[in-house]
């Protein structure tokens, strides 16, 4: 049983600066844009050949925030309303051994860029901007994608979705491609539990800061404010 | 960009004691059985709880025979005739940084032994003979299945396929459902180019060493023989 060490190829760069507010799977907010910056010992445009024949791409991540909490054998899906625990190897939590993530994401395209080279620009992504990435691997269609998957406990997670109310003031912050991005991310539902309709919660996303509260399925954004930074 | 260090939680157990011969993407062989055992820190029945509400798993290992080769931008898909190259993130190859690999199987199911506790049995698995692994996280088919994928120049690998004649001497040493496996495996072509009608190739799987070579699309195999331990 060897100990075997691994490094980041590069990193995320998008709009989501803390945890609380990124969507639970990936794909579940399609508007959200990030790019993967490759470090420069990576950053070699032969290494992306003929990637552009792909519609979709995985990433391997770090869950790097969950380091220092270790991994428990049990977890709380969020989506069971935090009561329920289940297996961690039936899990995607990030609460794991290893702390190793899995994402598939839809590939966008390629850009050149002055300050990191070649960078690669998808979405959907369901991490954290600065996320360690370890590998990008083509989705393969004839070996990935099984169409008679069955899904278990989180298979009824598909079709929940919350109806979103914005405050105009957000009009002022965002052009309209981030504020798609952000309603998909609150209709995903961010709180950490189903019990609490009514309570206030704060979101931040890229230079905003939302307050919203949940009432019967419907996400109310309460304030928009600028982050100075 | 810190380094990190990584630890096994198990390894595979299968009847692919040799590289050549596997499947190259996991599904591909689905007659082929493989266990997952937990190394004892892992081994906790706990951690696999609402596990058997799943079809499918992702299993992330280690492509432990091609550290020594380290990595390259560039690699040869076998499929491609051994001559085109493409970019290392564009493919599955195993000469990567990381040298991380990802599979989905098929979920089987779990059983008790004496020897190693609980461990998970897959079906589909292209992974050598103690292979190790970091992860194993259920296959979500709302995040995980995308049927608009598009995969590249790996789309046309779906239909390849060879038939295979068996020799007799095979029903000796195996029961049929090693036989099935096997015919998988060679179905799937195991030769390391396509230019080499005609040539005569051996590969080990289980107890046995099978002799066989390739004409107009036809695996024959020319002789069985039991591996002497």
């Amino acid at each position: 049983m060897d100990n075997f060490t691994i490094k980041p190829i590069g990193y995320v760069q998008n709009d989501f600066n803390e945890k609380f507010g990124i969507p639970r799977q990936s794909g579940r907010a399609p508007s959200v844009i990030s790019r993967i910056i490759f470090y420069p010992e990576y950053r070699n445009k032969e290494a992306l050949r003929c990637i552009d024949g792909f519609s979709h791409l995985w990433l391997i991540f770090d869950f790097s925030k969950a380091h220092k909490d270790g991994w428990s054998p049990l977890v709380r899906p969020p989506r069971l309303g935090g009561n329920k625990k289940v297996g961690v190897f039936a899990s995607r939590s990030p609460f794991r051994p290893n702390h190793i993530g899995l994402s598939s994401v839809k590939f966008i395209g390629r850009e050149k860029t002055k300050d990191y080279g070649t960078v690669i620009l998808v979405s959907g992504a369901d991490l954290l901007n600065q996320t360690p990435i370890y590998d990008v691997k083509p989705y393969l269609p004839f070996s990935d994608c099984h169409v008679d998957a069955v899904g278990g406990y989180a298979d009824k997670e598909k079709d929940y979705k919350l109806n979103v109310e914005l405050c105009n003031e957000i009009y002022n912050f965002l052009p309209q491609e981030k504020i798609n991005a952000l309603i998909e991310c609150l209709s995903d539902d961010p709180r950490p539990s189903y019990q609490e309709d009514g309570k206030e919660y704060g979101m931040a996303f890229a230079n905003v800061n939302v307050k919203f509260c949940v009432n019967n399925g419907t996400v109310k954004v309460l304030s928009a404010n600028k982050i100075e930074k």
